[in-house]
Formats: structure tokens, C-alpha cells, sequence
């Protein structure tokens, strides 16, 4: 996948956790995901469409998941409270429009999140696109962000 | 929500399931999900975004999946098989795709599918947003749509 649909994704996980959690992320490489690894425990899940169309998806452990909302949302809120799951779709929703921002002179549209709870869940794309894991670290613990996209031709323009 | 939305995803899951699958399904009435329940084993979600905005989720305990997978493809796939979320995948995509071509008059896009395998998880829409459950009942078990859409003031129009 072309680097300039990922960097977005990386620029923007690093800015939401940043101002939204003053949470500073150390963001690895992005790699190709293979199939069904790793699991976890808590997703939110959004759709994208239009020039760039695909799936962003941001995995948790639930006690590194937990510890985000809590810093989200300055409230305590165990991972079966309907306010944890809101939150968590916010949290995708805004690196996804982050991402999406940075996409220059592409039309982009972007779906209201859905949030999966459940301990140890796979998460699979469509098997003929490439997902890309952009591993990511912080202070509360790991989490993951998948993107999966169906490309147009040119890469987006720059500023 | 305005059950002009809702009408399109009752015929499509019927058409999907008995054109694809050769399997007559029976669609119980549409009525607004409770936040945390039912949980699910598989499910295939997809994003809509642009003048009907929101989410698509297929979900079914996994014998029912695994059942449905074999009648789609004519292979006995286990749940863990990364062809049988891809068939899901298509599923919710195809349920998703008939009821957005008789969203007469409006412009939609919908994602590419993510397909979620864990045991008993929990679907989360947006707080904010009504989810609409759909109950399905046929020869090989029960299953549900959801299906949680901000909406144009306008309804479609017929054809």
C-alpha cells in the first residue's frame, strides 16, 4: 500500500492521543497484518468511502482500553458501560477523520463507528486487500490500529 | 427511524439468503435494540456514509454462520478460516448493497466489510444513534441485522 494513505493514519493516532488523552504514542512501523493475529478485546471499527474506501480499526486490550476512556472521558467506566463502547468509537472516529483530513484532493467519506467487547476477537479485512497493523505503545499499555484500503491511483496531493 | 430505511434491508437480507443461499429466511419485526444485548459469536460489519450515514451488522451465533458459510460456498469452512470471514464479509455486503440501490434519490457509499470472530461479544452503534434490530429465523438458526443510520430529512423516493 502506498506509504502516503499510511502516514496520515500515524501522524493522526499520535495527535488525537496527544491533545485528546495527553497521552504521548510511540508509533512503530506499520507492517501487513497476517490474517488472524493477534486477538483482542475491545475494537471500534469504521468504514471509509469514495476515492479512498476501506476500514480503519482501532484494538485494545480491555485494561489498556479502560485506562484511554478513562483518560478520554475523566470518568471511571468498566468496558460493559454503553459510555465506554461511545468512547471508544469517538476515539476511531477522530483519528479516522484525522487521517481522512490529510487525504488532499480526495473525496472521503467516513461511517459512524461500531464498537465490538469481546474478550480475545479476531478481526479480519477483506482477504484480497492488504491490512496494514500500525503497532503502537504508550504509557497505559499497547494497542493496535488497522487499516485496510482499496487505493485510487494517484496518491493524494501535497499541500 | 423512518421505516422507509428499514423496508430495504428487510427484502435484501430475503433476496441475499434465498437467491445466494437458496435458504428462505423469515424476518421478525424490526424494533430498536437494547445497548448490550444480544451477544454474538460472528459478525460482518459495514459503514454507510454520505446522505444515508451509518453502520450494517450481520451478526449469528457461530453453528449458524458456519451453516450459512457452507450454503454460500459449497465448502465446510471453520469459523477460524480466514474464507469464512471473507465470506461473511460478502454477505453483510451484499445485504448491504440491495438495500442501498432502492435508496431511490440518494447518494451512499458503503465500505468494505470487516468481519469480527470472537464468542460472545457485544455490538455497540453510536449512543447518540437508534439501532434498529432485525430478527432472522431460518432453517439453519436464528440471526440479526442492525442496522443504525443518521438520516436525511427527506425519505427516499419510490421508484
Amino acid at each position: 500500500m502506498d506509504p502516503a494513505y499510511i502516514t496520515p493514519f500515524v501522524s493522526s493516532i499520535s495527535n488525537v492521543f496527544e491533545t485528546m488523552l495527553q497521552l504521548p504514542v510511540s508509533v512503530g512501523t506499520p507492517g501487513i497484518k497476517n490474517s488472524a493475529t493477534p486477538t483482542y478485546d475491545v475494537s471500534g471499527i469504521i468504514g471509509m468511502t469514495g476515492d479512498v474506501e476501506g476500514t480503519v480499526v482501532l484494538s485494545f486490550p480491555t485494561a489498556t482500553a479502560e485506562r484511554a476512556v478513562t483518560l478520554f472521558t475523566g470518568m471511571e467506566l468498566p468496558s460493559g458501560h454503553e459510555d465506554f463502547a461511545d468512547a471508544i468509537g469517538e476515539l476511531v472516529n477522530m483519528v479516522s477523520g484525522g487521517a481522512k483530513a490529510q487525504f488532499h484532493g480526495k473525496q472521503v467519506g467516513i461511517s459512524t463507528p461500531t464498537v465490538v467487547v469481546g474478550s480475545g476477537h479476531n478481526v479480519y479485512g477483506r482477504k484480497s486487500m492488504t491490512t496494514i497493523e500500525i503497532p503502537c505503545t504508550c504509557d497505559i499499555g499497547e494497542f493496535n490500529v488497522e487499516v485496510s484500503l482499496l487505493l485510487p491511483a494517484a496518491a493524494p496531493t501535497a499541500d
